[in-house]
């Protein structure tokens, strides 16, 4: 069965693990959890599409210590299948997420809590860069702190105009040092310190303007416009997408000529793989390729 | 006493060294010039924001040596102190600042001169990462060579919309290869490169577009916008700003995971703060926080 | 004789190599092609300005192992004569550049022919920076894979308002490695990866709001503004620009205290050049400079 058929006809897969099916639902929620509380994150998959969705609204996302080992779960959850091509995070609610629950971070809780607190974060903001698919923020609201930090680090981001992103650790005291890696490596130098030393919020239209994310559209066009990108990477490879990624993040990391020719390397890699062929193949003989995804 | 009473209550401080007081209005000047001479640049500070204004229009506030030591001195006095918590550095006239003195560049000056210009000049722009309170530039006209590397190289920086940025000094035969340094490090290489080979200026729109400065607006609103933001700096907490900014400017040097490293620690650090649990009970207890700036 | 006069006077120079002159049209083609069949490049220079047009509309201007050569060969005839001031690279027909060949990167061809191919390329994308003069990459139509990758590698990139850029190699299972090192250094990360995923184009707008080019200009004006920025350069020092331009790369790459101590005795150095001290003295007495580029 070719992927592009897998992709059309695939029904719900059986899950393992911690994961069931609500039916009818395509939804998956953590099985301790089920039933008996909302879980923090839903994951829902279809057709190699994953949605993540932050699930706890009533605490505006916060990336509590629970809520970003939930999240890194879905993440991790079965993401080597190459069934899974592409993972969308979205939020319920009006704000994306407000960062870490501050009620953990208080002298009660301890420094050892508190590093693990940072330490998981910085695993789990790391950790999109290693995966062998896109990850896409959908950020419908308000984004702060590590939740605007979550946004900066994913691959893509796309954003509905009412959007808004801040670093306002400041103002309690509590400088977003941790967000200001991956927000210093997204934005300007000037707008990176406004953000971090007023904890102004800036809006979707100037974060696209300043590379913060990469699209923004109207909010009744926010889920279609994410859903759009995802399916125009489900067209592709997976072996590709999964090299070009990993590579891309290494290059990045070198110096001109060292990205150059590890990148010359790779791109005779690609052409030696089964998918490489097939799409030059195809390119040629003016039809559509069929992916092996390998 | 808090912070926050003496930001409101505060009378001018007793000054020592080289500044005095002209009654009436905070204004103080190097003792050396003071009512001889017009001095290169004057200091004012009130409630914690110190306003270095460039003071030589006629010279088009060019960064002559003397200028540049009288720029530095006003900068570093009692930097340390608690209660400077911002630096606006401004200009008098319709030149933000022209850059280099170029007749103390000429041959009769010699090597040796050159040399502790441009040391002196280096020392002065880097300077500013290492203060402990956030530096705006406020730029009203046009900024070109070093005085747009000055604008590059401040930690956030404002302009009115009638603003021009250039490094025009390859007209003269001297290439911007200093400013290049701050320009190249603000603004996309292509951009950086156009206005260095060819010495032409870029709009306040442009520079904002391409993140030489942080925010643009018109004219009459300028001195309000920088106000309004040095205001919402004086509302946190200092030592949690002086721990926040030389993390920023220390991670940005290392690679991500090293960054993550460094700031997750520092995260920890910050919570520990008097300011840091101070500004977490605050926020939990619905209340204004009171900093000791500790 | 001196430089300006030279560049208003001058007429065609005396060609070597494997140059010649289409009578009147001061265009100078491969000679072993002229005539016989269409040169895959054409150089015509002129008062300081070569201009290279890639011709092979045809076959939308790819970059085939013989193009990129072609275009080296150039790129690099008489490089570092003093009267070349600037390069501009344009194309012919309404794509810039398609990328490499992709006939050229099939199993036939092998290994080792590939390996060529982007080893090649990658030494020609490297070129630029180490030439004395600028190049301009003037862009009207469609530039995609290696050909987005050929905009972003010149110093300057003029675009009209019709072009896009593409980097769609995923689509047929060719991720772009080697483009997305120059893309990746020129425009945010997430602009990159999103155009890397999907391989759908950006317009010629937000190229120029995400620093991929430097200037947009509707397409009746492209030509006269490449070419009014190209007399811009070809009116300083050909010493000063050469000394600036590698001072600019050599610094970016180093840390700012070290860029600063580099720059800073370039700077001396740049005074200490007869047309560093031309440009200060026709500056201070009001009189246009002299160059003689040395």
């Amino acid at each position: 069965m070719s992927w592009l058929r897998s992709c059309g006809e695939r029904t719900a897969p059986a899950l393992r693990g911690t994961y069931r099916i609500l039916a009818g639902q395509s939804r998956f929620v953590n099985s301790s959890s089920h039933l008996q509380h909302t879980p923090l994150t839903v994951l829902q998959q279809e057709h190699g599409i994953r949605r993540i969705i932050l699930n706890n609204p009533q605490q505006r996302n916060a990336l509590s210590l629970p809520m970003i080992q939930s999240l890194q779960k879905d993440i991790l959850h079965e993401a080597d299948d190459p069934n899974l091509r592409v993972i969308i995070i979205s939020a319920e609610g009006n704000v994306f997420s407000s960062g870490h629950n501050l009620k953990e971070l208080t002298a009660e809780y301890g420094k050892d809590y508190h590093m693990e607190v940072f330490n998981t974060c910085a695993k789990l903001m790391t950790l999109f860069q290693t995966l062998p698919v896109p990850v896409i923020a959908e950020v419908n609201g308000l984004a702060t702190a590590a939740g605007c930090q979550l946004v900066a680090s994913c691959d893509i981001a796309v954003a509905s105009d009412k959007s808004r992103f801040a670093t306002p650790g400041v103002n309690v005291g509590l400088f977003c040092s941790t967000p200001g890696v991956a927000l210093g490596r997204a934005v300007p130098r000037k707008v990176a310190l406004e953000m971090l030393f007023t904890g102004e919020p800036i809006s979707a239209h100037d974060a696209l303007l300043h590379g913060l994310v990469s699209k923004v559209v109207p909010e009744e066009n926010l889920k279609s416009e994410t859903n759009r990108i995802a399916l125009k990477i489900c067209q592709t490879s997976h072996s590709v997408v999964a090299l070009g990624k990993s590579t891309f993040y290494r290059q990045m990391a070198k110096s001109l000529t060292d990205a150059y020719k590890l990148t010359s390397e790779v791109m005779v890699e690609n052409l030696a793989m089964k998918d490489g062929q097939e799409g030059l193949k195809s390119f040629i003989q003016k039809r559509k390729p069929v992916w092996t995804h390998s």
